[in-house]
């Protein structure tokens, strides 16, 4: 029985702020005065509606969305967008994918079904451990939208740059980065994110949109996916996933308090250099990521064998420090310090990683 | 502000049961002493792993679900449902709908994007206030399925009677009344419900769907509405919202500790019985629902005339009954009294229907 909490370093779903936690657990059986649990509102109440429109007023302002996009509350996760994106997106019915990862290859793969997409780079011939640059994307002119995942939760690798397209609007698959660092809005046409890494609890996927991307959706797409549907209805065309729009809002208001974007950004590079510096110093552990890609959001790496690898997951995991272990896909370790994860439990994560490199060097 | 927890008779999202809340709010930092919230497990995870296949059992267990049907745990509502049935289900391209209620027509509009959709039956010319009995359903021979909606929310009707359907498969959407009587599953092909009403919180649908009538879908279906992969993959192709699952495990662990759907059943059928005598008993009340299609969910009514009802709505909300203004296609009163409505706040209602009768009777 454990009466403390961990360090949750999960890929995601992953650990929220104890304060988001906290105000949560206080307002479960009544919320602000009300006499009803957030869970128990009916999404077309005027109570209800406030919540939601600060969400999004929030999320507005932390990521100085301009009024021309759109932002909606949708689920299903990533890959139902994996899906709405090319229903919704398509036109003359072309699209460029950049392969950097599994769920980029994902998205991909569910597109063709309904377009002819294209490859405009892809790093799986060499397991993913670089974002394809500039000089190596091979551009339609007529492509309705380019897709590209900003970070690769699976592989540790980040996007840097931001692709010119030659005015072709960008699909950017946020899921695991969202948030933790300040972008321009206005270089994408399209930003997804899966709510369970960054933002909140599974069970809510965020799309923000430019409003001239919409109005072509394909006559076979479920009604659910028409994004211009769910603009006009302000995401309730059917009852939203209210108590994860609710969790979204004290993650915002958490982001807000703490100092926005700007700061948490800060905090995410030194957090992230605690764990590079350590991995640069040592000759023990590795990582396999072209430096200039790393993450700031999922640091992977491995000790010089699999049974030390094991051994490493074993007894972190009995210091509580959790779900270090790696991909299948990858193997060795990987530690995810979203935006929630305070900076101590990276530094009694790099305290444990020399002790125990000290311990095991051959 | 409001200390006291009200009396929430909305239609959905509506109350959910006080052991169900504290448990969460008791669990919210830290689960059964893993140092978590239920909302930061990885959905891989062992730990959480348990919550899900103990959510499963359960709900196999209270309904007792046959073994050769699946239960899923998806995300989209209802209406994801009435584009993924006929995407999933129609194999000679051909089903029957039963029009008896707003949802159960717009089921039918979204089917007829992918099929030759067949009206059985309509009771829309009478305003939806009677359920189409059977003999005047007009049946096709070669459906592959005939679709209803047990309970009607916004008319306040509800099934009591199985159509005859000569073997065809019967889709029923339960979304207001699941959980809430005894059914025989194997009546059934597949059955479907937002969580919202009976089963927890918005964001979560349960399907359960007899196994022969899979592997069919079409290629045009986006990848997560393929229910046959869902099957493969126990609900988990990607992130399912883990938290709402864990409330239904809640939600279906209170159902079990008071005595299951029998039990549930006695008190639905009491609590309704006390608001149906009410309006019997009144020449002040009316009810335009037709007496044996009368829902246990959710009761309509109106006063005399448009002004007594927004002064009805008024009153009873300033005394803690919330949510009783009928649906704007109605109009009047509707008191959703689902599984977690105690028979106490049943009784208040009855209480102030009388008195309000008494004072306002011309």
């Amino acid at each position: 029985m454990n009466e403390k909490r961990i360090y949750n370093f999960s890929a995601g779903p992953s650990q929220l702020p104890e304060a988001v936690l906290k105000k949560a657990q206080k307002q479960m059986l009544n919320y602000e005065g009300s006499g009803m649990s957030v869970m128990e509102m009916s999404h077309r109440s005027a109570i209800y509606d406030a919540i939601l429109k600060e969400t999004q007023d929030r999320l507005r302002r932390l990521m100085r969305i301009p009024e021309n996009y759109k932002i909606l509350f949708l689920q299903g996760g990533a890959t139902m967008q994996f899906s709405a994106i090319p229903l919704n997106l398509l036109q003359k019915g072309k699209a460029d994918y950049i392969i950097s990862g599994y769920f980029a290859k994902k998205a991909y793969q569910e597109a063709k079904k309904y377009g002819e997409i294209h490859i405009a780079a892809s790093s799986e011939g060499n397991d993913f451990s670089y974002i394809p640059k500039q000089e190596e994307l091979l551009l339609s002119d007529d492509a309705d939208y380019v897709y590209l995942c900003t970070n690769n939760t699976i592989y540790g690798t980040e996007y840097n740059y931001v692709p010119n397209t030659n005015g072709i609007a960008i699909v950017a698959d946020m899921s695991s980065d969202i948030l933790s660092r300040e972008i321009d809005v206005t270089d994408y046409g399209l930003i997804f994110a899966g709510a369970q890494k960054n933002m909140g609890c599974a069970g809510l996927t965020v799309v923000i949109v430019r409003e001239d991307l919409l109005g072509h959706v394909r006559k076979e797409a479920p009604v659910l996916l028409d994004y211009a549907l769910q603009v006009e209805k302000d995401s309730m065309y059917n009852t939203p996933p209210t108590y994860a729009i609710y969790i979204l809002d004290l993650v915002l208001e958490w982001l807000e308090n703490l100092g926005g974007i700007a700061e948490i950004q800060k905090r995410n590079e030194a957090k992230a250099k605690l764990l590079y510096d350590c991995l640069d110093q040592s000759d023990f552990y590795s990582t396999s990521v072209c430096k200039k890609d790393r993450s700031n959001m999922n640091v992977t790496f491995r000790s010089p064998n699999a049974e030390l690898d094991a051994l490493f997951v074993k007894e972190s995991s009995e210091l509580g420090m959790c779900n270090l272990k790696g991909h299948r896909a990858v193997g060795g370790m990987r530690a995810s310090i979203y935006n929630a994860m305070p900076r101590e439990g990276v530094e009694e994560l790099v305290a444990f990683m020399k002790d125990f490199e000290k311990r095991y060097k051959g």
